[in-house]
Order: structure tokens, then C-alpha cells, then sequence
């Protein structure tokens, strides 16, 4: 059920595809970018590889925590992610793709993302992995849409079943609550993450020729998904 | 159904309750430690903590990994041995025990090990893992019999159900036929891993006041484990 609090006031602007902002919108509302969207098996391949290298930061989280409790949920929280590579992985091979192949050119700038977001310290290993995957989970779930539809609901079933970034949360919280200092220092570091975040996410996107008219059509879609950037860093009392 | 091909020699020798090595020994002859067993919750947290550590090994070779396709293949064998660790972990919490807190005491040693068997490139990484993994769950195997029997049976088929071992093999086969200078380098690694893979499996037995009707009891067990462990390596074309 679609229902809008701005109903009385919406008109409609520049992109006509898109309805405004809002601060909650339903789901129909996300799903405005498919005809920019990836073909399928890039867009499985993007996703897969995206989900091995999470995977393997939240492996080196594992390795270096300071206590066994939470080398025990990170193990709990890689595990999970793992899956969705696997998932995704199993998608590809249906395809009759070599997976490999097939993820082999999005490695470079994925691992590249990776380093620049893998922190120089344990918690900020932690805060880069749940606010990038955060991110990107986000805005990969906004164009499964545009998948055809039995293997989109396998994938939003694949990418939402994920309770990796309770583990994380509890793990920074317990660690902002030890040293009050650690906040203003995760803040800067989840602030400068937003970018290179949003480089890898426009990176899965077809552009136009008419670059004016896919910016005011991808513009919203970000405002969105930095909005919920955003309530992550509040959720960890960290000021965006 | 056992059955013994040595049924017409078979006699009983020192260790009353150990039947004599036998190449292809029935599960039922290869409970023989049960005396010396540890302690249920012990017993747990220690293959707990051992799986985790595998599984950071594994991780380990999946980053270090030179193709995609190694790091894909590997990734599912962790997944594997992750599922183990968590299997246990989940036992360790039916018992209303902290799994962290009774994996704890077991933490050092097998962190140790996992130092020393790491291996300096990514070959011998991947047989380090191999080789003790393979050693180790044999080992552990062999006291499940002791657990109360619902126990041992969901035990053992966690610590079975394991294709690690084929994606390992596959990816050392292919790196001793790419380069056949590798194998006696390799042979001379997996020779050095007994002697600590053994320390590491004599820590989990209870010794009594009697050390050498103690040791009279192991060494038919060990001596099995090192034939094994043998096998593992004639697969791989590597001289014992």
C-alpha cells in the first residue's frame, strides 16, 4: 500500500519518473532507476564480489578482535555475508556463467574501495564495513527491481537477511561507550566514507547520453540513501 | 557391520581394550580412548576454538588467494569450517555455558599452532591447513564416542560434513603440476607439521597417574593418524 504524507502537496517536478522525497517511502516509490539499471549478470557479478570483499573485511575484523565474545559474533556476522556471496554466486552458475569470470572485472575497483574504507584501526574497520554495506545493500536492493522477477525475489531475500550490522553496532557502541573520545574520531572517518561509497554505487549505473537528465533522476535515490547514511551514524550517537 | 580381514590373526596385545592397527580399522575399533577423554564442555570448546582458528586460516588463503576463482572455492571451504565452529558454539549455549568464556583456555595454544603452521606463502598455507585440519578432526572424531550419545551423533556429523578438503587438494594439485619444484618443498613442510599437530591433539587427553600405560593406549591411535596423515600426503604426490 502506497500511501503519501505529502499527498496534498506533491507536484510534480523535473525527472517525472520520481516522486519527491520523503522521509519514509514505500517500496514502489524506490524503484526508479530501471532503465539505468545493470543487466543481470553484471549486476550478480557486482553484487557477489562486493559481498566476498565484505566478507573479508569483517575476516580481518574477526582476526584482529580484542576479545574471543566478539571475534565470536564478527565470525557469526562474515558467516552471513558469506552466504549472500554464495547466493549470489549460485545465481550466476543457473546463469550458466563462470562466476569468476564473470566478477573478475569489478574486482580492481572493489578491492581498491575496499582499502580506502578499511580504517586504521579495529573500530574503524568496524564502522567502514557497516556503513558501506549499508549503503551499498541499500542501494543494490533499489535495482533488483529490475530484475526478472522470480530471481528478484530470490535476491531480496538473499541481500536483506543480514543480521551482520546488529553484531557491529553492539561491538562499536560498547567501544564509544569505553572511550567517549573514540565518537568525534568515527564520526570524521563515517563522514569521509559517504563519497567513495557513492562512487562505487553510481558505478553499477548505465548513464545516458543526456548526463543533466540522469543526474536529476539519480539525485533523489542519493539523497535517500545518504538519509539513512545519516541514521546509521545517529544510531551510534556519531554526528553525520 | 564390522568386519576384519585380520579376523584369523588377531590377538590381543598390551592395551587390553586397543585392537591392533589395522590399515582399514572400523569406527567401532577406533573408540579406544574413552577413558582419557575430556570433559563434555572442554571437549567442545576446545574443536570450538580450533574450528574458528581454521576457519581464520582459511580466510587468510582466501585473501592471499592468486585467482578468483581460488578465492571463490576457498571462501565456500571456510564457509564450511565456519559452519563447524558454529555448530559447536551452538552446543557450548544448549549447555548454558559463555562459549567465549570456555573457548577461552584453549585460545593460546591453538593460536600458537595456527602461528607456526601458517606457512610462508600461500602453498604451504594451504597444506598447513590441510594437513592439521585433516589430523585434528580425525583426532577429535575419535572422542565423540565418549559424548552422551544424542550428543555424539549431532557431533559427528558436524565435524563430517566437510568439502574444504577437496578444494584444497584440487588448488595444491594444480600448483605442484604448474611448478614441480613446489612439491619437495612442500613435502618437507608437511613433514614438519606432525610433531606440533600431534602436541596440539595429546593436550585434549586426560593423562593419568600412569604415563607409560598411558602412552601405551595413545600410540596405536597416533600411529593410525600418522597413516592418515600419510595418505593425505601420497594424494598430493608428496613423499611422507
Amino acid at each position: 500500500m502506497v500511501f503519501s504524507w505529502f499527498g496534498m502537496r506533491k507536484r510534480r517536478v523535473v525527472a517525472p519518473t520520481l516522486k519527491p522525497r520523503q522521509e519514509k517511502v514505500e517500496r514502489e516509490d524506490k524503484v526508479d532507476l530501471k532503465d539505468m539499471s545493470p543487466d543481470v549478470v553484471p549486476f550478480l557479478a557486482q553484487v557477489a564480489y562486493f559481498e566476498l570483499a565484505v566478507f573479508e573485511s569483517l575476516t580481518r575484523a574477526v582476526t584482529a578482535a580484542p576479545t574471543l565474545a566478539a571475534k565470536e559474533g564478527l565470525s557469526a556476522a562474515a558467516g552471513e555475508v558469506l552466504a549472500k556471496h554464495h547466493g549470489l554466486v549460485a545465481e550466476l552458475r543457473k546463469k550458466k556463467v563462470d562466476p569468476a569470470e564473470e566478477m573478475a572485472p569489478f574486482a580492481p575497483a572493489i578491492d581498491k574501495f575496499e582499502e580506502l574504507t578499511g580504517g586504521r584501526n579495529w573500530y574503524e574497520m568496524l564502522l567502514g564495513v557497516y556503513l558501506t554495506a549499508g549503503f551499498l545493500d541499500d542501494f543494490f536492493v533499489r535495482l533488483v527491481p529490475s530484475l526478472p522477477k522470480a530471481l528478484a525475489g530470490r535476491v531480496e531475500i538473499l541481500l536483506e537477511t543480514d543480521r551482520s550490522a546488529e553484531v557491529i553496532v553492539a561491538l562499536l557502541k560498547e567501544g564509544i561507550e569505553a572511550d567517549p573520545t573514540l565518537a568525534s574520531r568515527l564520526a570524521v572517518w563515517g563522514r569521509r566514507l559517504v563519497g567513495d561509497t557513492q562512487l562505487v554505487a553510481r558505478s553499477a549505473l548505465h548513464m545516458s547520453d543526456n548526463r543533466a537528465d540522469d543526474e536529476q533522476r539519480i539525485e533523489p535515490v542519493f539523497t535517500d540513501l545518504i538519509a539513512a547514511h545519516s541514521r546509521r551514524m545517529d544510531e551510534l550517537g556519531l554526528t553525520a
